[in-house]
């Protein structure tokens, strides 16, 4: 009675790349339950990009885009042998469910590891997540109405924007510049929205080394940022995978330890060891983190026994500082890779200069638009990602995001080189017909890359 | 500046407790952000009976309450070993981000897993999830908007409940007996309620061995199911975890290979494996697949692809069917000692006989009520889930789930013959005083009792 495909659901058209059809108009005329969905579901859209990413998998292409953290410097061999000794002699605990709020022996560690940024948590305090991804989802998820305001910088994370437009709040940035979120700017915006009825929730905050930005909120903002959360009610999100990702000495305390009342910290191994076991956290207040639970077990049940006695094994057996600061080396060594290569090959253009984590936010000359430009990019075998993806309003056309984590410094060098090429490429073509070819700059909404832009 | 406890937020009296004091109003006081939660954290609570289910946890304590598969009759040298050797030799890639969809490797085998239930589906078809938990969250954010209703067997799995109380939704629950659902009722309660107006979402049905009913769906009745809702345009969310886990042959076709259109299927590694990994998988019809794989990801990235790739290893390198024949032999042995037990000890009670999974349902006698009667029962050394955590109405109290999955048949008959003198001692004081102290029966709502009770 069974049949593939099914008669009257016949799909998408490309099947192999799921999520690519989703949402559009064409596909819903083939879904027996268009009229059914919730209201929320009309927020998650794939982005258009996504198809473009598929090709710039391609090992001819040097992919700028992505923020996957360089795994071929693990310690592979030692993580064997821990691992199976996990699992022969504690496989029966570590492979069963667990807490909701994370194993007791990984929250302890978890403190630890957050005592270079001032923290001083309890491990009562912290509750493991499925990544710090879904630490932004469970806290939007407690805290967001439709309607709701989030402040976000300008560009903000486009994982946290996509969990916001979910919910159905409204996302309003606030300007950063090389020091970060602009306090009079926030306080600004929180004031006008608040007179204006709007119910502003929380400000989402990257504080070190900024996805997509590059920058990092100086000691002296922090201060500030914290007074304005305690003057006005305002909680803030610090969003704080690359805390230890750093170039340049020990990081700057966070905002989490200026004030436990104001701040939900959230943290992630993703960055410093290893993305694959899907482990990050929260750092809340207690009636706050109560929430989180009660949301996450509804959500997942518990976080990975496993993903979790691993990782509690890898920071007790092994010498996982001195592993950071072998990431710190080989990304800083990127980095300055990077920047020569902009400097020496990139015309008419500005660019960040990060201290640590990931990522350059490059600004095009005038005229040119990012996400217009991308095809031909990957036609020239270099990919970024377009800067609109980290705006909610439309607006970052002219910007795009850099990534030096995972290509060697040669291959950096030759992508930036190829990038130089499609920008004088597409400069002639404005210097020759004042636009540039396909533009949609000023398209609005958050898009969804999908997983591997992290 | 940092300090701990924060003096503004002292938290709530059980800090070692996470989630216990979360929802009570004596907590809501003393938290700074009570006011600005989202409406659909008002229906997040935690269970009264969490305080016991701790007590519950000592070794003196004979628990028939869980869910827990029974984890040292897992081959854990030989999990050692693969586990080992993958990430020696696929390391980097089994421990960095992944798909949203999930891994292509593990999505072919979950196709072959499926295939003694008759399910002939693509591994485009699957997504794979944060154990089956995540997909109930998944399928709940696509479609429930608040007010809507899902239907669910009486009982139902109390997981499954708490989350689409979560979204706000109303279930309203269809009478089951010991061949399952009962179609008739379906029908005629579906066709009520939309002739009220109600927007019926979908059915949320377990076919095989219930949690907590333990009974089965007949193929008669998974045909009568199946034509209902292609007669009245109704999803099922068919979940399936204990398919493989029947003592008396081969699994019933699933209802997903009676129709692919409007069934989506649930399936889980986490009875006929293990938990601790977090992975389960959704199988839908393709545009609300694409919804699925979007909505996950803006709630986790990606599922983690070391338990993936783990799983996909022991599936290809171990006789996992072999492992799955040992579980259920293990458990039959248990159901037969449970069975037995309840026949020789409990008085004037009935029982369910289950032909499969972990769970059996007794009925108390009359008078009795089974969540008044879980402090004497823990007292006398023995634990259960109380009846009315599987229902929405508030119903249910005179009933009780209790698992042999996890402790030997010595402790299942120690334990039933504990609870027996809870129940006889219960009986004198219901003769005497004509209904039982403390009964709490009748309080509505569905509780959390945390992941421990999957």
């Amino acid at each position: 009675m069974s049949q593939y495909p099914p008669p009257s659901s016949p799909g998408d058209a490309h099947p192999a790349s799921a999520a690519a059809g989703a949402g559009a108009a064409a596909g819903s005329r083939l879904d027996r339950w268009v009229g059914t969905y919730a209201q929320r579901t009309s927020s998650m859209t794939a982005s258009e990009i996504r198809a473009l990413f598929a090709v710039a998998n391609r090992p001819e292409v040097v992919s700028l885009a992505g923020g996957m953290p360089y795994l071929p410097a693990l310690p592979l061999d030692a993580i064997a042998d821990l691992t199976a000794r996990l699992v022969a002699e504690k496989g029966a605990k570590a492979l069963q469910y667990g807490s909701g709020q994370g194993e007791e022996v990984l929250r302890e560690q978890i403190v630890e590891v957050m005592r270079p940024q001032g923290i001083t948590a309890h491990p009562d305090d912290v509750v493991v997540t499925t990544g710090s991804q879904q630490a932004l989802d469970l806290v939007s998820r407690i805290f967001l109405d439709p309607g709701d305001v989030v402040l976000a910088e300008a560009p903000s994370y486009v994982g946290a924007l996509g969990v916001f437009k979910s919910y159905q709040a409204q996302v309003e940035h606030v300007p950063l510049d090389h020091d970060g979120l602009q306090p009079a700017a926030l306080e600004e915006t929180l004031v006008r929205l608040r007179a204006a009825g709007k119910r502003v929730k929380f400000l989402y905050c990257v504080p070190n080394h900024h996805n997509p930005a590059g920058v990092t909120l100086s000691l002296e903002r922090r201060r500030e940022v914290v007074a304005i959360a305690q003057r006005h009610d305002l909680l803030v999100l610090e969003d704080d995978p690359y805390a230890l990702l750093g170039f340049d000495g020990d990081p700057l305390p966070a905002m989490r330890s200026l004030d436990a009342d104001h701040v939900i910290h959230l943290g992630s191994f993703s960055k410093t060891f290893a993305p694959g076991y899907r482990v990050g956290w929260a750092v809340a207040p207690h009636a706050v983190r109560d929430k989180l639970v009660l949301a996450s077990e509804s959500a997942i049940l518990c976080p990975t026994s496993f993903g979790q006695f691993a990782i509690a094994e890898y920071l007790s057996t092994y010498d996982w500082k001195g592993q950071v600061k072998v990431f710190r080396e080989l990304y800083r060594e990127r980095r300055d890779a990077m920047l020569a290569a902009l400097a020496a090959h990139l015309p008419q253009t500005t660019w960040t200069h990060p201290g640590g984590g990931f990522y350059v936010w490059v600004t095009l000359p005038d005229g040119l638009d990012a996400k217009a430009m991308l095809p031909r990019a990957v036609t020239g075998r270099v990919a970024y990602v377009p800067g609109g993806a980290f705006y909610a309003d439309g607006t970052g056309g002219q910007s795009l995001r850099l990534s030096y984590c995972f290509p060697t410094a040669e291959r950096i060098t030759e992508g930036v080189r190829r990038l130089a090429g499609v920008v004088r490429d597409e400069l002639d073509v404005v210097q020759l017909f004042g636009s540039p070819a396909n533009s949609r700059a000023g398209r609005p909404g958050v898009d969804n890359p999908g997983p591997e832009l992290a």
